[in-house]
């Protein structure tokens, strides 16, 4: 999977809310009710991720959640990352 | 709950294998299998940390979490942190 290029970075970040490109990951920080929506979500976003084989560098506490997404191999962001942002964002949708 | 003071963490924190007392938390990190086996342990500390209305501040990429205590409301540590600690060591030792 091939390394994005800043312009390809920013036109894919156009369609995503909230999301920023900073220090060479995507990044979205979430608030939630509490403790147990935010890990209620972060469960579902796991099995995503498992099942992507591309996995978040996320923190947590309590109700709140950042997420940032970047792929190692590549030394910066591929579409890994936007298709896994993307599930992220249909996740939170639903919950 | 009171704040604890230095000497006391000092004291607690000799019966706690790998963790020390860093910028006003107490802080460990793990390193597991897989994210799967990561998240496993996340999942059962965080039904933990809900039954002891006592939450983390923990960061995870794949294999890796690292985990932060402290106790917002009185400023430092208290000994909820520690009952938390301890409650983490026993998850991951049987895991």
């Amino acid at each position: 999977m091939d390394k994005l290029t800043t312009p390809q970075i920013e036109a894919q970040l156009k369609n995503l809310d909230g999301w920023t490109y900073d220090n060479g990951s995507i990044c979205k920080s979430f608030v939630f009710k509490d403790f147990k929506e935010a890990f209620s979500v972060m469960t579902h976003i796991a099995f995503v991720a498992e099942q992507q084989n591309h996995h978040p560098n996320w923190e947590n506490v309590y109700n709140q959640l950042t997420i940032k997404l970047n792929t190692h191999d590549a030394g910066g962001i591929t579409q890994y990352d936007f298709d896994l942002a993307n599930a992220i964002e249909q996740i939170v949708s639903k919950g």
